[in-house]
């Protein structure tokens, strides 16, 4: 794992870095020292390791709570080149998109292939962040829908992961990897969705496994999940990821 | 109403008072001066004005947000004798415990008969309580269980309560109360509620007409909601009845 400079801003670091060809970021609490726990950010679909709904959360978990966060391109987004599946993938959702047709099969078909790609790699990330004592552990996980379809195969293989933030995605094809999950989970649900169906979101927030799970779903679409939702997650992983 | 001298522990004073025949005590917090945001705090099944958890709620809004806080025993309950129909719901309800029979219909039954007396007594407690100056608003109100039954009818009654916490409950009697009810409301279910059908809860949650809703469901049998969402309903209040 490469590191790039440190750069700082309001109190928070920023460090760039890369494993093989995977491009990630790494941010941390300015002025203070290791080990601390670690927060592994996955983007949305469509997003990247910097999208602003990813930065926010980082600065809350810096900032706010004392913690490093990274995050990564996923294959095929952000400075991630895309393969030709990946490309015929972005060609079919926009045709039926532009033809007014349902999208979420074809997105979660995708997501699935994507994860197979992606879970070895935050694997890799995670082997390199520890080695070079980014953070002693403990370690959570933060993402919704493609950061969910990516999340729970990843948390259920890897137990290093501690605590996790899920949401706004619910299929039957996750329902084994959620049967896996037994860390504490909060669940994001968009409860008017238009993209993923409610019932499938509370399907897959009852396959967890996890004694200590909780839904929080708040009206509104796929995209509208409420700004409060973040200070909520940073008092979840402060409640699981600190000894306090 | 007839208020009683006040006494102060640990930063919070609480003084008793009754109107009519109906006791009840206020809480505000030490050292400063209204109007401040007032929340009606309805007790559950078995409870009373000052059962553990009104009081948690009651000096976490007052020493922790800086509101009034207002509980009234419910007819029967408390310090309030109990009523010949009262008796036999009560010898029902153990009757069919005893024979390990579900009381989620007679509970329901007669939350529905004490709610028909209960929301004209909490009104009349409001007016008063904004008569004596306790409160310039706004007001909110936080009740589960049976202080859901009868928090929702009173919330579609009275346009001067502009948030609330309600949860722990769902049957189709509630429905036609939900569906006036239009203020930000924060919902609690409990997963694994023995008591109350998941699908009642989650049916009643969808039945609200408030165009801001959360539903907060947690992993736990009907009494375990978690300490974490008194919390989250203190944050509730602060975004909703506080211009900060």
């Amino acid at each position: 794992m490469r590191f790039a400079s440190t750069t700082t801003s309001d109190g928070v670091c920023e460090q760039d870095f890369t494993l093989d060809d995977i491009p990630g970021v790494l941010w941390f609490p300015a002025g203070t020292a290791g080990p601390r726990p670690l927060v592994l950010l996955g983007h949305g679909g469509g997003g990247h390791k910097r999208a602003p709904g990813v930065l926010a959360r980082a600065r809350g978990l810096t900032a706010g709570c004392g913690f490093a966060a990274a995050a990564i391109d996923m294959p095929g987004f952000g400075d991630r080149p895309k393969t030709a599946e990946d490309e015929r993938f972005v060609a079919e959702i926009r045709a039926r998109r532009a033809a007014g047709e349902p999208v979420i099969g074809q997105v979660l078909r995708y997501n699935v292939a994507l994860a197979a790609r992606a879970v070895p790699e935050w694997r890799s990330v995670l082997d390199a962040l520890l080695d070079a004592g980014v953070t002693g552990g403990p370690v959570g996980y933060w993402g919704v829908s493609l950061g969910t379809a990516i999340g729970l195969p990843l948390v259920a293989a890897d137990p290093r992961i501690g605590a996790a933030v899920f949401g706004c995605l619910g299929h039957e094809t996750l329902t084994e990897a959620a049967a896996q999950v037994t860390v504490p989970v909060e669940f994001l649900l968009q409860w008017d969705d238009t993209m993923v169906p409610r019932e499938s979101g509370l399907a897959l927030f009852g396959a967890l496994a996890s004694p200590q799970k909780s839904l929080h779903a708040n009206s509104g679409d796929h995209l509208a999940v409420p700004r409060f939702e973040i200070d909520s997650a940073e008092r979840f992983f402060l409640r699981h990821l600190t000894a306090g």
